[in-house]
């Protein structure tokens, strides 16, 4: 099994926070992907994975898996440990129904402004900027900050009382808050204790 | 348990259709939301779903669900019949995989076009729009459409070989496109077959 990536980026991380929390990660081989020189966006890599982006899976029949949540679903389901996804029906859809308002809130929130009304990652890859929609993607990932903060006032993770893919998610994107210099207000005291209790799991601090 | 919608709006369809292809229409109620009127904005919606928009799930314990995918993965685990997300961790993820590409790309981008690029549900509502955004996304949809053909020439469902949760999501996406008025071009004939492959699928033609 081998993952495609570049070590740091914030959809990459969930995947290999994913693969720590599996304790799975000495089973997977790791292969740089250089995107900043447009490697993802070679014929070879769409190939592979036709989003051009940076993580996907490649099994070990030569298939290859892309999109965040569906790696994870396959590590979840594949490898040994405690559930991300959740368990019962319930479990699984709180989980998928938090993820999603992590990823598509937060950090793709979070991503939307940095590559649209910042400069990103620069003037080659930046190439069909809408700066007026990363900066309302700004506010969008400011007022789901405040919401994750109402959440996490009644519940220890973001789907209940078990840590999950959600909380990966939210956790990742924090950290491209942090990058793209996005305010994480210091009132918002449930996420801010939240996110040092996730940030000291073994599988993130090692 | 309860699902608040609008009978023929693109998302409510995929829980809808869902719902049928479990034989379990009958075992839900549905309550009509007045978007037009915006209810779904009320603090008594978002008390439900604090995302504001519909559908909404209700369990028989009161609590609620809302994102489609959230609410299709409840609805598979819960009732009986051929499975809608998938049973291998590999399957399980192609569908999510497959899904994810036809939500965002196809079903998400038509929204956007129509929300942010055309007076969409009236000015009342559509009190954000970011036109520069909505039009790109428009050339996204049709991007998406050529890609699920090339899916579609070699596979008869977009997740493979079995009707799935990412065949429900891109034929609501088709639906959305000829109401908001997206060409869908003719010379995508494996998309055009599978989509009437689909339409013909006692959950939608009934």
């Amino acid at each position: 099994m081998k993952i495609y990536d570049v070590e740091g980026f914030p959809n990459p991380a969930r995947v290999r926070i994913a693969l720590a929390e599996k304790g799975a990660t000495d089973k997977v081989q790791f292969v740089p992907v250089d995107v900043m020189g447009g490697e993802h966006r070679s014929d070879a890599f769409k190939a592979m994975n036709p989003d051009a982006v940076v993580p996907c899976l490649e099994l070990a029949d030569g298939s290859h898996i892309s999109q965040c949540n569906a790696i994870t679903e396959y590590i979840d389901g594949h490898f040994e440990g405690a559930s991300l996804t959740g368990e019962s029906p319930k479990e699984r859809a709180q989980v998928s129904m938090m993820n999603l308002r992590a990823e598509n809130g937060l950090l793709n929130a979070v991503s939307a402004y940095f590559h649209h009304a910042t400069p990103g990652l620069g003037p080659d890859l930046e190439t069909d900027q809408c700066a007026e929609w990363g900066n309302k993607q700004k506010v969008v990932a400011g007022q789901t900050m405040g919401y994750l903060d109402d959440v996490l006032a009644d519940n220890a993770f973001l789907a209940g009382d078990k840590f999950s893919m959600a909380d990966i998610t939210a956790f990742a994107g924090l950290a491209f808050a942090d990058f793209a210099k996005v305010d994480i207000p210091a009132s918002f005291s449930n996420l801010t204790a939240w996110r040092a209790k996730v940030a000291a799991r073994p599988s993130i601090a090692g």
